[in-house]
């Protein structure tokens, strides 16, 4: 049975988000219906409620940062049972037939692409509504396990923010004698510097300017640098095995490779609507890398949840009530936030 | 003793190529002096004879594409004696000393670069001379062996274009069951088509026209097609592990990051003097790289003259008189060379 739950939604695009009411579709034989608790607020969730890429479906629920308990199962149910500390990410399906899916890399789905958490349709053409909600109806495939000792209200940035890090700083071999730095210290970098910090790196925050030096060495930086002093590039030449950006302005690329050692990598998993300029050289000489990466397939993400748990990490947070979610875009907006805002889900 | 010996230099910026002759210094402890064959015409010797990059010296002795045979060691060789048939590439010295050259990848030596086999200092502050001339004196660390069964004239060209694309196919792992293309069948694409082939890779040229397509497919290509079909562009979406551009014009990134699969790499060779303009999504979706390779180290090149001999693998070329350096320099740039012009240095 369909059922309707309490959510915050953008009635169309731009509109403030308000408080409304979404369905649910009836929990299906692999279904777990989750009870949210604490929904993260990513930057591309105001993207999307802005219609910044065009394409937004409305009303839109956002939220892809979902940490919650499970209340019901569906009868072929066999990972999970009420009561479990579940999380859900930014897919909630993808086709799981082509290579990708069976690789684990479902994020990378090229079977129609996988099946957003919000403003997408799933497969039988209904739209998706995402966490700034009461309840939720996931497959228990893209349902992923929150460890003991991680606390839900930090855990549910981890989903989009963590995993869009640790992807990257796994895939790349972050650890122990290697050089990382992450550009930019926000929701996505500061999990960055915890994780790389975690995996054993010796870790450079580069930041516009030194503003949050204090916050990144606690965070576990070992090194904190601002981009707006020319120097910093001199100094820093050829210093890096990877450079993972999380900026999503245009920054120039030649003087951020000439950072990297050689065979070093330059990763971008934030990026600029509009296209950037690239020498050519700036990567033949040194054999370097530029590359990209988006968010984690499920099993990796169960990976970052795990190694979270095991090292103790969570997001820096600050928790709101759902109707302060509005206040919270703009103080995104205005990088005034240290380092997510975290819905508490009770307050809908 | 310093020796004079006949050589064909530039003696000024974009002035024509003219007989000449040039000092070589004393055979010292380690040295090896080669009475040189053949000698191969880079599109690169073209660039530097006309001062393309601004930094010439002049008179220039182009050439990094040589093939002789030694006729005299200096009293603390080990490696060559008289009458062994050798070849010299891109650098005749390195610092010797950063991580890069203990690695083996002197080409990006970090403790001053490598010394440019022309149109470079050497560590005592004279001037380096090509190969368009009759002798050239070389440490034996920087001098190859050529394998008996490789003809010295079709070796030349295989110390720049064949080690410029054995290099990153192997670095990037071609092989069976891999799908690679490469981006233009002249000099370099030529040697990748072979190369990749010899490899047991799926081999796709990626060409303007179709002009070259029966050449293409006699050189060991599975697979031909022309970029300005747009159709080529929809009809491959999605295929390569690996695409290697040997084109020097700046090509529309973004429609060949398309071309890869998830994971693909995409590897500059060949690079535009001006920046190239990039849409980071294009590398984010997939986690493509776009990497950039330049020659190879000392160790690598030996290992590619092996794996050519091996393979029965030399070049495709136009032998040449020196009297015909400055008509062919004209057809190299009017792309009328199938597919590398050697000059015959008994000619100078």
């Amino acid at each position: 049975m369909t059922t309707t739950v309490s959510a915050y939604a953008a009635p169309a695009a731009k509109a403030p988000l308000e408080r409304t009411t979404v369905p649910r579709r009836p929990v299906g034989e692999h279904d777990v219906l989750i009870e949210i608790k604490y929904a993260g607020i990513c930057h591309s969730d105001i993207h999307q409620a802005r219609d910044g890429w065009g394409e937004g479906i409305f009303p839109m629920v956002p939220g892809h940062e979902i940490a919650g308990v499970v209340t019901e199962v569906g009868p072929g149910v066999t990972k999970f049972a009420a009561g479990d500390r579940v999380g859900v990410g930014c897919m909630v399906d993808s086709c799981r037939e082509c290579d990708n899916c069976k690789a684990g890399l479902e994020q990378y789905c090229t079977g129609g692409g996988m099946v957003g958490t919000y403003n997408a349709l799933d497969k039988s053409g209904e739209p998706t509504y995402g966490g700034y909600s009461t309840h939720i109806v996931v497959d228990e495939a893209y349902t992923l396990r929150i460890p003991d000792g991680l606390s839900l209200d930090i855990a549910a940035p981890l989903l989009c923010a963590g995993i869009t890090l640790y992807s990257p700083l796994a895939h790349w071999n972050a650890g122990p004698g290697k050089k990382v730095a992450i550009v930019g210290l926000g929701g996505l970098g500061h999990m960055g510097v915890k994780i790389a910090h975690a995996l054993g790196a010796e870790v450079t925050v580069l930041s516009q300017s030194l503003r949050k030096k204090d916050d990144g060495l606690k965070l576990g930086a070992d090194h904190y640098y601002a981009t707006s002093d020319a120097a910093t590039f001199e100094q820093l030449a050829g210093t890096f095995d990877l450079i993972v950006s999380t900026v999503s302005a245009p920054l120039p690329l030649d003087r951020y490779l000439s950072l990297l050692k050689t065979d070093g990598a330059f990763v971008n998993v934030g990026a600029p609507e509009e296209p950037v300029s690239l020498n050519l050289f700036s990567v033949i000489g040194g054999r370097k890398t530029l590359a990209g990466s988006g968010i984690g397939g499920i099993r990796e993400t169960q990976e970052m949840l795990d190694f979270c748990a095991e090292h103790g990490l969570g997001a820096e947070i600050e928790l709101i009530r759902a109707d302060q979610i509005n206040e919270a875009y703009e103080r995104v907006l205005a990088s005034d936030v240290r380092y997510r805002f975290v819905i508490d889900t009770a307050t809908i």
